[in-house]
Protein backbone atom coordinates (compact mmCIF):
# COMPACT_ATOMS: atom_id res chain seq x y z
CA UNK A 1 0.00 0.00 0.00
CA UNK A 2 1.86 2.97 -1.46
CA UNK A 3 2.58 5.69 1.38
CA UNK A 4 1.36 2.98 4.13
CA UNK A 5 3.89 3.18 7.61
CA UNK A 6 6.06 -0.22 7.11
CA UNK A 7 8.23 -0.15 10.48
CA UNK A 8 10.59 -2.63 8.61
CA UNK A 9 11.92 -0.17 6.22
CA UNK A 10 13.02 1.79 9.72
CA UNK A 11 15.68 -0.65 10.53
CA UNK A 12 14.04 -1.06 13.59
CA UNK A 13 13.61 -5.13 15.07
CA UNK A 14 9.43 -5.43 14.05
CA UNK A 15 7.34 -7.73 16.26
CA UNK A 16 3.58 -8.86 14.73
CA UNK A 17 0.70 -8.58 17.35
CA UNK A 18 -1.99 -11.03 16.07
CA UNK A 19 -5.03 -10.74 18.17
CA UNK A 20 -8.78 -11.19 17.81
CA UNK A 21 -11.16 -9.38 19.91
CA UNK A 22 -13.18 -11.90 20.96
CA UNK A 23 -9.98 -13.63 22.43
CA UNK A 24 -9.97 -13.36 26.04
CA UNK A 25 -5.89 -13.43 27.11
CA UNK A 26 -5.55 -10.83 24.22
CA UNK A 27 -6.95 -8.28 26.19
CA UNK A 28 -4.04 -7.99 28.68
CA UNK A 29 -1.67 -8.45 26.06
CA UNK A 30 -3.07 -5.29 24.10
CA UNK A 31 -2.97 -3.56 27.22
CA UNK A 32 0.51 -4.42 28.18
CA UNK A 33 2.29 -4.89 24.87
CA UNK A 34 3.16 -0.43 23.78
CA UNK A 35 5.50 0.58 26.53
CA UNK A 36 7.20 -3.15 26.68
CA UNK A 37 7.70 -2.99 23.26
CA UNK A 38 9.48 0.69 23.51
CA UNK A 39 11.99 -0.51 26.57
CA UNK A 40 12.61 -3.13 24.42
CA UNK A 41 13.48 -1.23 21.40
CA UNK A 42 10.92 -3.40 19.09
CA UNK A 43 8.22 -1.73 16.67
CA UNK A 44 4.80 -3.40 16.68
CA UNK A 45 2.49 -4.00 14.06
CA UNK A 46 -0.96 -4.71 15.51
CA UNK A 47 -2.27 -7.47 13.26
CA UNK A 48 -6.20 -8.18 13.79
CA UNK A 49 -7.26 -11.71 12.32
CA UNK A 50 -10.63 -13.78 12.86
CA UNK A 51 -10.16 -16.75 15.08
CA UNK A 52 -13.40 -18.38 13.71
CA UNK A 53 -11.86 -20.06 10.71
CA UNK A 54 -9.33 -20.69 12.37
CA UNK A 55 -11.11 -22.67 15.11
CA UNK A 56 -13.30 -24.11 12.08
CA UNK A 57 -10.50 -26.59 10.37
CA UNK A 58 -9.77 -27.61 14.09
CA UNK A 59 -13.26 -28.91 14.14
CA UNK A 60 -14.73 -26.13 16.32
CA UNK A 61 -17.71 -24.06 15.80
CA UNK A 62 -17.50 -22.35 19.24
CA UNK A 63 -14.57 -20.75 22.15
CA UNK A 64 -12.64 -24.22 22.87
CA UNK A 65 -13.57 -22.67 26.36
CA UNK A 66 -17.21 -22.97 26.42
CA UNK A 67 -16.71 -26.54 24.38
CA UNK A 68 -14.10 -27.57 27.61
CA UNK A 69 -16.07 -26.32 30.58
CA UNK A 70 -13.26 -26.88 33.03
CA UNK A 71 -10.97 -25.55 30.61
CA UNK A 72 -13.61 -22.48 30.42
CA UNK A 73 -14.09 -22.03 34.01
CA UNK A 74 -10.31 -21.90 34.86
CA UNK A 75 -9.61 -18.82 31.94
CA UNK A 76 -12.01 -16.70 33.73
CA UNK A 77 -10.67 -17.10 37.12
CA UNK A 78 -7.50 -16.98 35.67
CA UNK A 79 -8.38 -13.69 33.78
CA UNK A 80 -9.73 -12.41 36.58
CA UNK A 81 -6.09 -12.61 39.12
CA UNK A 82 -4.23 -11.65 35.76
CA UNK A 83 -5.75 -8.35 35.08
CA UNK A 84 -6.24 -8.23 38.91
CA UNK A 85 -2.21 -8.27 38.90
CA UNK A 86 -2.12 -5.53 36.31
CA UNK A 87 -4.87 -3.33 38.20
CA UNK A 88 -6.75 -3.46 34.71
CA UNK A 89 -10.57 -3.42 34.92
CA UNK A 90 -12.41 -6.84 34.40
CA UNK A 91 -16.09 -7.34 34.45
CA UNK A 92 -16.85 -10.71 32.36
CA UNK A 93 -18.79 -10.30 29.60
CA UNK A 94 -22.38 -12.08 29.43
CA UNK A 95 -21.78 -12.35 25.72
CA UNK A 96 -19.06 -15.03 25.03
CA UNK A 97 -17.16 -15.42 22.53
CA UNK A 98 -18.04 -12.15 20.98
CA UNK A 99 -18.75 -11.49 17.22
CA UNK A 100 -15.37 -9.23 16.54
CA UNK A 101 -15.64 -9.10 12.40
CA UNK A 102 -17.11 -5.35 13.00
CA UNK A 103 -14.47 -4.20 15.16
CA UNK A 104 -11.66 -6.57 13.61
CA UNK A 105 -12.67 -4.46 9.84
CA UNK A 106 -12.23 -1.09 11.89
CA UNK A 107 -9.21 -2.11 13.39
CA UNK A 108 -8.05 -2.57 10.15
CA UNK A 109 -8.85 0.59 9.15
CA UNK A 110 -8.06 2.66 11.90
CA UNK A 111 -4.60 1.28 11.83
CA UNK A 112 -4.12 2.58 8.54
CA UNK A 113 -4.61 5.81 10.31
CA UNK A 114 -2.31 6.94 13.27
CA UNK A 115 -5.50 5.54 15.40
CA UNK A 116 -5.59 1.91 15.24
CA UNK A 117 -3.42 1.02 18.61
CA UNK A 118 -6.07 3.36 21.10
CA UNK A 119 -8.60 1.75 18.78
CA UNK A 120 -7.87 -1.37 19.71
CA UNK A 121 -7.28 -0.92 23.06
CA UNK A 122 -10.65 0.81 23.68
CA UNK A 123 -12.74 -1.60 22.14
CA UNK A 124 -10.75 -4.12 24.51
CA UNK A 125 -11.37 -2.19 27.55
CA UNK A 126 -14.98 -2.09 26.79
CA UNK A 127 -15.56 -5.70 26.15
CA UNK A 128 -13.42 -7.16 28.92
CA UNK A 129 -13.18 -3.72 31.14
CA UNK A 130 -16.91 -3.06 30.65
CA UNK A 131 -18.04 -6.39 29.88
CA UNK A 132 -19.83 -5.18 27.00
CA UNK A 133 -21.04 -6.64 23.65
CA UNK A 134 -18.91 -5.12 20.94
CA UNK A 135 -20.50 -7.59 18.52
CA UNK A 136 -23.76 -4.92 18.83
CA UNK A 137 -23.29 -1.90 16.77
CA UNK A 138 -24.07 0.72 20.22
CA UNK A 139 -20.87 -0.65 21.48
CA UNK A 140 -18.80 -0.01 18.89
CA UNK A 141 -20.01 3.13 18.23
CA UNK A 142 -19.71 4.41 21.78
CA UNK A 143 -16.16 3.54 21.54
CA UNK A 144 -15.75 5.88 18.36
CA UNK A 145 -17.77 8.35 20.20
CA UNK A 146 -15.40 8.32 23.23
CA UNK A 147 -12.35 8.69 20.17
CA UNK A 148 -14.43 11.44 18.98
CA UNK A 149 -14.55 9.70 15.49
CA UNK A 150 -17.26 9.80 12.87
CA UNK A 151 -18.76 6.25 13.02
CA UNK A 152 -21.01 6.58 9.84
CA UNK A 153 -17.43 7.10 8.08
CA UNK A 154 -15.76 4.43 9.56
CA UNK A 155 -18.45 2.03 9.63
CA UNK A 156 -18.66 2.81 5.87
CA UNK A 157 -15.09 2.32 4.83
CA UNK A 158 -14.60 -0.42 7.41
CA UNK A 159 -17.30 -2.23 4.93
CA UNK A 160 -15.41 -1.90 1.89
CA UNK A 161 -14.53 -4.36 0.19
CA UNK A 162 -10.53 -3.51 0.44
CA UNK A 163 -11.19 -3.68 3.76
CA UNK A 164 -12.69 -7.45 3.43
CA UNK A 165 -10.41 -8.60 1.42
CA UNK A 166 -7.51 -7.19 3.78
CA UNK A 167 -9.25 -8.93 6.63
CA UNK A 168 -9.72 -12.71 4.84
CA UNK A 169 -6.22 -11.94 4.00
CA UNK A 170 -4.63 -11.51 7.55
CA UNK A 171 -6.74 -14.39 8.40
CA UNK A 172 -5.56 -16.87 5.63
CA UNK A 173 -1.40 -15.77 6.20
CA UNK A 174 -2.55 -16.11 10.18
CA UNK A 175 -3.24 -19.83 9.10
CA UNK A 176 0.06 -20.16 7.27
CA UNK A 177 2.24 -18.75 10.00
CA UNK A 178 1.06 -21.72 11.78
CA UNK A 179 -1.05 -20.00 14.04
CA UNK A 180 -3.78 -21.97 16.50
CA UNK A 181 -4.77 -19.04 18.82
CA UNK A 182 -4.82 -15.66 20.00
CA UNK A 183 -2.37 -13.37 21.23
CA UNK A 184 0.31 -14.82 18.55
CA UNK A 185 3.53 -13.13 18.41
CA UNK A 186 5.17 -13.66 15.18
CA UNK A 187 8.94 -12.14 14.34
CA UNK A 188 10.89 -11.28 11.52
CA UNK A 189 11.88 -14.49 11.18
CA UNK A 190 8.92 -16.24 11.73
CA UNK A 191 9.48 -17.68 15.36
CA UNK A 192 5.79 -17.90 17.10
CA UNK A 193 5.20 -17.15 20.45
CA UNK A 194 1.94 -17.83 21.94
CA UNK A 195 -0.48 -16.32 24.39
CA UNK A 196 -0.22 -13.34 26.69
CA UNK A 197 2.68 -15.17 28.66
CA UNK A 198 4.83 -15.16 26.00
CA UNK A 199 4.88 -11.27 25.71
CA UNK A 200 8.33 -10.80 27.13
CA UNK A 201 9.59 -13.81 25.53
CA UNK A 202 8.78 -12.50 22.06
CA UNK A 203 9.71 -9.16 22.69
CA UNK A 204 12.80 -10.59 23.47
CA UNK A 205 13.28 -12.78 20.67
CA UNK A 206 12.38 -10.11 18.03
CA UNK A 207 14.97 -7.19 19.75
CA UNK A 208 17.85 -9.79 19.83
CA UNK B 1 -2.77 -43.63 56.19
CA UNK B 2 -1.42 -43.78 59.45
CA UNK B 3 2.19 -42.76 59.97
CA UNK B 4 1.92 -41.03 56.44
CA UNK B 5 3.49 -37.98 56.32
CA UNK B 6 1.20 -35.16 55.84
CA UNK B 7 2.65 -31.33 55.18
CA UNK B 8 -0.45 -30.20 56.15
CA UNK B 9 0.23 -30.88 59.85
CA UNK B 10 3.19 -28.88 60.10
CA UNK B 11 1.40 -26.13 59.85
CA UNK B 12 3.46 -24.63 56.50
CA UNK B 13 1.45 -23.63 53.61
CA UNK B 14 0.82 -26.66 51.44
CA UNK B 15 0.84 -26.90 47.40
CA UNK B 16 -0.49 -29.69 45.34
CA UNK B 17 1.68 -30.41 42.52
CA UNK B 18 -0.52 -32.39 40.26
CA UNK B 19 1.14 -33.83 37.09
CA UNK B 20 1.53 -36.88 34.40
CA UNK B 21 4.43 -38.24 33.46
CA UNK B 22 3.19 -38.34 29.62
CA UNK B 23 2.57 -34.39 30.00
CA UNK B 24 5.44 -32.15 28.60
CA UNK B 25 5.10 -29.24 30.16
CA UNK B 26 5.64 -31.08 33.81
CA UNK B 27 8.73 -31.97 32.66
CA UNK B 28 10.08 -28.18 33.43
CA UNK B 29 7.85 -27.61 36.41
CA UNK B 30 9.03 -30.99 38.31
CA UNK B 31 12.18 -29.64 37.42
CA UNK B 32 11.63 -26.58 39.04
CA UNK B 33 9.15 -26.77 41.76
CA UNK B 34 11.82 -27.23 44.74
CA UNK B 35 13.95 -24.75 44.95
CA UNK B 36 11.07 -22.12 44.17
CA UNK B 37 8.82 -23.66 46.87
CA UNK B 38 11.90 -23.71 49.11
CA UNK B 39 12.02 -20.11 48.78
CA UNK B 40 8.46 -19.53 49.20
CA UNK B 41 8.41 -21.25 52.60
CA UNK B 42 5.66 -23.49 50.56
CA UNK B 43 5.62 -27.36 51.23
CA UNK B 44 5.04 -29.33 48.10
CA UNK B 45 2.93 -32.28 47.27
CA UNK B 46 3.40 -34.69 44.49
CA UNK B 47 0.52 -35.82 43.06
CA UNK B 48 0.60 -38.02 39.90
CA UNK B 49 -2.60 -38.93 38.35
CA UNK B 50 -3.66 -39.79 34.89
CA UNK B 51 -4.65 -37.25 32.12
CA UNK B 52 -6.00 -40.51 30.06
CA UNK B 53 -9.17 -40.28 31.57
CA UNK B 54 -9.52 -36.65 31.74
CA UNK B 55 -9.07 -36.43 28.38
CA UNK B 56 -11.43 -38.47 27.43
CA UNK B 57 -14.08 -37.47 29.39
CA UNK B 58 -13.42 -33.99 27.26
CA UNK B 59 -13.88 -36.39 23.72
CA UNK B 60 -10.40 -36.96 23.22
CA UNK B 61 -8.66 -40.45 22.52
CA UNK B 62 -5.32 -38.27 22.39
CA UNK B 63 -3.31 -35.77 22.77
CA UNK B 64 -4.32 -32.76 22.14
CA UNK B 65 -1.00 -31.85 20.82
CA UNK B 66 -1.25 -34.55 18.32
CA UNK B 67 -4.95 -34.47 17.59
CA UNK B 68 -4.29 -30.58 16.61
CA UNK B 69 -0.89 -30.39 14.92
CA UNK B 70 -0.53 -26.21 15.03
CA UNK B 71 -0.75 -26.57 18.50
CA UNK B 72 1.51 -29.69 18.75
CA UNK B 73 4.29 -28.64 16.51
CA UNK B 74 4.10 -25.17 18.44
CA UNK B 75 4.30 -26.76 22.32
CA UNK B 76 7.44 -28.86 20.79
CA UNK B 77 9.51 -25.67 19.41
CA UNK B 78 8.01 -23.87 22.68
CA UNK B 79 9.22 -26.42 24.86
CA UNK B 80 12.51 -26.49 23.25
CA UNK B 81 12.65 -22.89 23.73
CA UNK B 82 11.66 -23.15 27.58
CA UNK B 83 14.07 -25.67 27.91
CA UNK B 84 17.07 -23.80 26.82
CA UNK B 85 16.49 -20.81 29.04
CA UNK B 86 16.73 -22.93 31.75
CA UNK B 87 19.54 -24.86 30.86
CA UNK B 88 17.64 -28.02 30.66
CA UNK B 89 18.36 -30.80 28.41
CA UNK B 90 15.71 -31.50 25.68
CA UNK B 91 15.46 -34.35 23.49
CA UNK B 92 11.92 -34.86 22.02
CA UNK B 93 11.12 -38.55 22.35
CA UNK B 94 10.23 -40.71 19.62
CA UNK B 95 7.04 -41.74 21.24
CA UNK B 96 4.29 -39.11 22.54
CA UNK B 97 2.26 -39.58 24.26
CA UNK B 98 3.95 -42.35 26.89
CA UNK B 99 2.11 -44.76 28.70
CA UNK B 100 2.52 -42.85 32.49
CA UNK B 101 0.17 -46.08 33.94
CA UNK B 102 3.84 -47.89 35.44
CA UNK B 103 5.84 -44.57 36.07
CA UNK B 104 2.59 -43.13 37.61
CA UNK B 105 2.28 -46.55 39.96
CA UNK B 106 5.74 -46.57 40.85
CA UNK B 107 5.65 -42.83 41.93
CA UNK B 108 3.16 -43.32 43.99
CA UNK B 109 5.20 -46.07 46.06
CA UNK B 110 7.94 -44.22 46.07
CA UNK B 111 6.76 -40.97 47.49
CA UNK B 112 5.49 -43.27 50.07
CA UNK B 113 9.36 -43.35 51.03
CA UNK B 114 11.91 -40.74 51.11
CA UNK B 115 13.15 -40.98 47.40
CA UNK B 116 9.51 -40.15 45.90
CA UNK B 117 10.55 -36.68 44.29
CA UNK B 118 13.65 -37.84 42.78
CA UNK B 119 12.73 -40.47 41.26
CA UNK B 120 9.85 -38.40 39.34
CA UNK B 121 12.51 -35.76 38.71
CA UNK B 122 14.19 -38.84 36.92
CA UNK B 123 11.85 -40.35 34.85
CA UNK B 124 11.07 -36.85 33.84
CA UNK B 125 14.78 -36.81 32.73
CA UNK B 126 14.73 -39.92 30.70
CA UNK B 127 11.97 -39.25 29.25
CA UNK B 128 12.01 -35.42 28.11
CA UNK B 129 16.02 -35.11 28.69
CA UNK B 130 17.24 -38.16 26.95
CA UNK B 131 13.95 -39.27 24.95
CA UNK B 132 13.63 -42.17 26.16
CA UNK B 133 9.47 -44.08 26.00
CA UNK B 134 8.93 -44.40 30.01
CA UNK B 135 6.55 -46.42 29.02
CA UNK B 136 9.33 -49.16 28.66
CA UNK B 137 10.26 -51.81 31.03
CA UNK B 138 14.01 -51.08 29.96
CA UNK B 139 13.82 -47.59 30.32
CA UNK B 140 12.09 -47.34 33.81
CA UNK B 141 14.42 -49.78 35.20
CA UNK B 142 17.00 -48.38 34.12
CA UNK B 143 15.80 -45.27 35.92
CA UNK B 144 15.27 -47.74 39.29
CA UNK B 145 19.05 -49.00 38.77
CA UNK B 146 20.53 -45.10 38.94
CA UNK B 147 18.62 -44.91 41.63
CA UNK B 148 19.66 -48.16 43.52
CA UNK B 149 16.53 -49.33 44.00
CA UNK B 150 15.31 -52.86 43.59
CA UNK B 151 13.47 -53.13 40.36
CA UNK B 152 11.40 -55.94 40.97
CA UNK B 153 10.51 -54.93 44.62
CA UNK B 154 9.26 -51.96 43.66
CA UNK B 155 7.15 -53.04 40.41
CA UNK B 156 5.49 -55.59 42.46
CA UNK B 157 4.76 -52.99 44.85
CA UNK B 158 3.39 -50.31 42.29
CA UNK B 159 1.40 -53.36 41.03
CA UNK B 160 -0.55 -54.07 44.16
CA UNK B 161 -4.20 -53.43 44.70
CA UNK B 162 -3.63 -50.25 46.78
CA UNK B 163 -1.57 -48.75 44.74
CA UNK B 164 -3.37 -49.31 41.97
CA UNK B 165 -6.63 -47.76 43.58
CA UNK B 166 -4.66 -45.05 44.97
CA UNK B 167 -3.91 -44.21 41.50
CA UNK B 168 -7.35 -44.26 40.40
CA UNK B 169 -8.45 -42.03 43.21
CA UNK B 170 -6.18 -39.58 42.86
CA UNK B 171 -7.20 -39.04 39.15
CA UNK B 172 -10.94 -38.73 40.04
CA UNK B 173 -9.78 -36.56 42.53
CA UNK B 174 -7.97 -34.50 40.48
CA UNK B 175 -11.50 -34.38 38.13
CA UNK B 176 -13.10 -33.53 40.86
CA UNK B 177 -11.40 -30.53 41.50
CA UNK B 178 -11.65 -28.88 37.80
CA UNK B 179 -8.21 -29.92 36.37
CA UNK B 180 -8.15 -30.06 32.71
CA UNK B 181 -4.69 -30.45 32.31
CA UNK B 182 -1.18 -30.53 33.70
CA UNK B 183 0.78 -29.75 35.32
CA UNK B 184 -1.21 -27.81 37.80
CA UNK B 185 -1.44 -27.04 41.24
CA UNK B 186 -3.73 -26.43 43.52
CA UNK B 187 -3.61 -24.52 46.43
CA UNK B 188 -4.94 -25.41 50.33
CA UNK B 189 -8.36 -23.22 49.53
CA UNK B 190 -8.95 -24.94 46.54
CA UNK B 191 -7.34 -22.51 44.01
CA UNK B 192 -6.09 -23.87 40.94
CA UNK B 193 -3.61 -22.84 38.71
CA UNK B 194 -2.79 -24.43 35.52
CA UNK B 195 1.12 -24.72 33.71
CA UNK B 196 4.00 -24.70 33.98
CA UNK B 197 3.70 -20.60 33.48
CA UNK B 198 1.66 -20.61 36.42
CA UNK B 199 4.26 -22.31 39.21
CA UNK B 200 5.53 -18.70 40.49
CA UNK B 201 1.76 -17.58 41.02
CA UNK B 202 0.74 -20.68 42.28
CA UNK B 203 3.39 -20.42 45.10
CA UNK B 204 2.80 -17.23 46.02
CA UNK B 205 -0.90 -17.93 46.49
CA UNK B 206 -0.28 -20.78 48.62
CA UNK B 207 2.22 -18.54 50.75
CA UNK B 208 0.31 -15.72 51.41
Amino acid sequence: MPGRYNPRMTGAPTLDFWFDFASTYSYPAAMRIAPLAEAAGVTVRWRPFLLGPIFKAQGWDNSPFNIYPAKGSYMWRDLERICAELQLPFVRPTVFPQNSLTAARMALAALEEDWGEIFCRAIYAAEFGEGLDIGTPGAVVGVLATLRRNAEAVLQHAQSDAIKTRLRRQTEEAQRRGLFGAPSFVAADGELFWGNDRLEAALAWAGR
